[in-house]
């Protein structure tokens, strides 16, 4: 039996999998802050999770985490959300636990698991829309990287050369239309919902909601347009705190897409409205990742020494 | 001893290539029309290139072609300029040669090519500016085709929502800004080098010509910045007609680039400007793709009945 972790910036979720791949069972935790806050919110999400599937006996733990991961590498940095700057996890956690431990970016990890969840057999793009965007490409069954793991990173992209400018530096990126930061930060009114606020105030009529909320879609139709386009996945899985809003986005969308492929024959005959989906809310997508590549790990890469 | 062809719309080259990849013969000759002219030419080509090199014992013959090629298939379609609109030219040429054949999309095969051309270890984009705009992506030394053959196409990527119409029907598209035919229509007077002639224009001061080529860069950036973000690759060889423009085209995209890393921390860490460079001048890239990727064929796949 496997685990899978997904440390997220407010909770943790730890599922334990299978070796076909089945969540048997399922927990979510508070996130505790800093370093030694995410060694410990993962030690005991493993013995809860030990209790609740009434088995000690996990092979491997995959932990997928915001930030960079440089693949094969024991070592996660600039996962600013969790206060951690740079800092050994995989070393920390394996002895504590016995078990070999490996880590993975968190979209990486979530594209993993919807592979899966999807069935395994297509390619696929797992699009990340939370605070800022950014995507996981699954080629072959592996994730795919690219030479200085960048791969994925959509969200820079630029659409709109008149655009707002983006957190990069960059204007009119996919993420300073669609990330939820740069939403909130256009609406300028707080909330702690501020995307679904945008959202029901478009629905009100207000036209700067309208405005903002056009944005969204025609920026995540442009992301899910690139990714078919570049790397020609069958499937683009959309994810993250955005897709709470539901069918309200995945319709506007789609209709952004089908708007495109109105106009050319070319962009009709690539089905993208039909190839674009929402990722089942509360799906522990990248914790099942996790364990997938968890499971995957050489053991002499990062050996347990509990 | 492997012969490659590359079949273009007025010529075709072919070279003999040795089985570690070295390029011992090269020749060049103008391209008959239809599907009976390409297949003499062909014919003609590899009879020529045995008398170049004073050999006859090739082993394999791979051939690129514009349009498409379903992968595996023997079968080119939509190759338009050269009058064919569905052919099986494997099983026309196999017989008259009496050796295995394979073919495979023009772009496809000079992507192969430039990849054996950078030493054959990273992972490429090879972005070609002709008439069209339009990539082949190697990845772990393999073109990488995606689900529906449509990997590459970032030609039809938009990057400007208010740019000019897309003979895709799309709208400010990169083939719309960059593609030789978009540009010579949006030039509009003729000209046998219409391109060329919107260059020498800008350098005398003509702000419709000069708007046209900052248009070019801009497009041809835009597409190697996506290329990198989203696929990774480390680095992007740039060929096809428009490359005759030499360092006058690869100034101007590496000045573009340069400008919008000057903005941003993220683009300015990715180093695009060093990572993207042109085609050397002449350099038979499709016909050495073609050569490998013929000698990669699978002999029961397209069987010799010569």
């Amino acid at each position: 039996m496997r685990v899978g972790i997904d440390v997220g910036g407010t909770k943790t979720d730890a599922v334990a999998v299978t070796d076909d791949g089945t969540v048997v069972g399922h927990i979510r935790r508070p996130t505790a802050w800093g370093a030694a806050g995410v060694v410990d919110t993962i030690v005991d999400a493993v013995a809860a999770l030990s209790t609740r599937t009434g088995t000690g006996a996990f092979t491997s733990v995959g932990i997928g985490m915001p930030g960079q991961v440089v693949p094969g590498s024991t070592v996660v940095s600039h996962a600013l959300n969790l206060g951690i700057e740079r800092f050994d996890l995989a070393r920390a956690v394996a002895p504590r636990l016995g078990l070999p431990v490996r880590i993975e970016n968190d979209v990486k990890a979530a594209a993993v698991g919807a592979h899966a969840l999807e069935g395994g057999s297509t390619d696929l793009a797992y699009l990340n829309l939370g605070t800022g965007v950014a995507a996981g490409i699954v080629v072959d069954g592996r994730v795919h990287r690219g030479g200085r793991g960048t791969a994925g990173e959509v969200g820079h992209v630029s659409i709109d050369p008149h655009g707002p400018v983006c957190r990069c530096g960059g204007r009119g990126c996919i993420e300073a239309l669609a990330g939820g930061a740069a939403v909130a930060e256009r609406w300028g009114r707080g909330g702690m919902l501020p995307v679904r606020d945008v959202f029901d105030a478009a629905d009100a009529g207000d036209p700067v909601a309208r405005g903002l909320r056009a944005d969204v879609a025609r920026a995540v139709a442009a992301a899910v347009r690139l990714l078919v386009l570049t790397v020609d996945v069958d499937a683009v899985v959309v994810g993250g705190g955005l897709t709470a809003l539901g069918d309200r986005l995945l319709a506007d969308v789609r209709e952004e897409l089908r708007a495109g492929a109105a106009a050319s024959d070319f962009l009709r005959s690539l089905a993208l409205a039909d190839r674009v989906r929402l990722l089942a809310p509360g799906s522990p997508a990248a914790a099942l990742g996790a364990a997938i590549i968890g499971g995957q790990a050489a053991p002499e890469e990062v050996p347990a020494r509990g």
